[in-house]
């Protein structure tokens, strides 16, 4: 796949800091970065803004906003305020999406959880429209569902999708999250200019926390180049992060060596 | 729930013989059995017919056939032809399902390894109908699909079994594969008569082998009720079967009391 359209998301080598990563961009001749709030409140969002202008960098995505359901209203409320907060920091950093991981039931029933996503992202859609941020609903692999997130598949992620009429609200195709799913060709295909990104890494089989065992491209068993294509098709013309997440990956000292593999094996996809 | 429909998978006490298995239902008024290959195998099948005539049994289903897809074409034949075995062995226990467990794609692309599952059902059919036994389609958890399944949802699993017209192709819905989709109260209620079985565990997120870390009823974040009554709604009076795979349970001496706690969690459930 083509470089010029390469982000790195930075959790890829989650323990380096924003400074860190934007030097590994700008090193490896990479013009996207993806950025987690977290990287950002460790840098102040003034210098996290000063970092990425300074090296001509774009932000394909911050990450992360949503944790909608809650049995607590005033929680609700609360995290609702934070997505705004959320928003404000992907329109100062330029990022034209606010990653959205909906958030675990906390107890309630699926149903019940699911509404509060839709009321919660209902009440972000108009800060989003004027930002200029679009709020790109994430599905994550249901395997996923106690801990992170209820939207478990990319056709439920675009029904949710669809209530809204404003293209502020987007979905995100992460091969690791939806490969598996037998009518993904189709749900990309329906998903259309909604789709506001596409994450790479592959997939093999979980030994131990299900949130942080993201293979390395091409040592797994996701066909990335079939969904790539399928992406193309449906339109989609934005960056492409790289987003490995991998604990044993975080804990070796050379992530600069795990970056240089995922690139080279990015670049390696054929299109 | 109602003990009269209850019917005990033998894996969910793996280590023990079918004879000790058959001994643990009768000891509880447990009128059903699922009873697994290795164990008839163990036992010798003219002698698992009798244990289970002379315990006064039913058996739900037999586990498991399947894995259907091998890039090699005789490798294909030759599971065929043991699924064969398998549909005789549930008919000669009276088993009115076989459940089919349909396999990874071992490297293929999933389109085709789909395929070639839909190939081997069809082979299997006349077998099946002419034996009085379902073919039992189980969709697993989208985490198995690299080991154990393509088919990774009830949605996919419906629109499988609908490419027969004969009834001998069925579903099964294990609330612990599918109580995760968005679309699984549509997909319970669209499999209507198709549906041939039903599983009953809970889910927390596993920690380990994602095999076999299935939680005890009760312990886990399923609403077990509200799928129970779908499936009633959708027309299901068949057994219930507790399959709870559990590595650590199985290490343990007393599994005895992991299944006497399942079957009171299981009454526990109302309906």
């Amino acid at each position: 796949m083509d470089r010029a359209r390469l982000s790195f998301n930075q959790y890829t080598c989650r323990p380096w800091s924003l400074e860190r990563a934007v030097d590994a961009c700008v090193l490896r001749g990479i013009p996207s970065i993806a950025i987690w709030r977290d990287k950002i409140a460790e840098a102040g969002l003034a210098r996290a803004v000063s970092l990425v202008r300074d090296a001509g960098l774009r932000v394909s995505s911050v990450c992360r906003g949503g944790f909608f359901p809650s049995p607590s209203a005033t929680e609700r409320v609360r995290r609702i305020d934070d997505n705004r907060r959320a928003i404000e920091e992907a329109a100062a950093l330029g990022a034209p999406a606010l990653v959205l991981v909906c958030g675990p039931a906390e107890g309630q029933p699926l149903a019940d959880a699911r509404a509060q996503v839709a009321d919660g992202i209902a009440a972000l859609v108009y800060d989003a429209a004027a930002s200029g941020v679009r709020l790109a609903i994430e599905p994550l692999h249901p395997m996923m569902i106690a801990e992170r997130s209820v939207v478990a598949s990319l056709e439920e992620a675009n029904g949710l999708a669809e209530r809204f009429v404003s293209p502020a609200v987007g979905v995100v195709c992460d091969v690791y999250h939806v490969f598996w799913d037998a009518t993904v060709e189709r749900e990309i295909a329906r998903a259309g200019e909604r789709l506001c990104g596409f994450h790479v890494s592959d997939w093999t089989t979980p030994t131990g926390d299900v949130t942080a065992d993201r293979a390395m491209i091409g040592d797994g068993c996701i066909d990335l180049r079939s969904m790539h294509a399928w992406a193309e098709a449906a339109g989609y013309r934005g960056d492409i992060e790289i987003e490995i997440l991998n604990a044993r990956a975080w804990e070796t000292a050379d992530l600069d060596a795990w970056l240089d593999r995922a690139v080279t094996r990015y670049e390696a996809v054929e299109t």
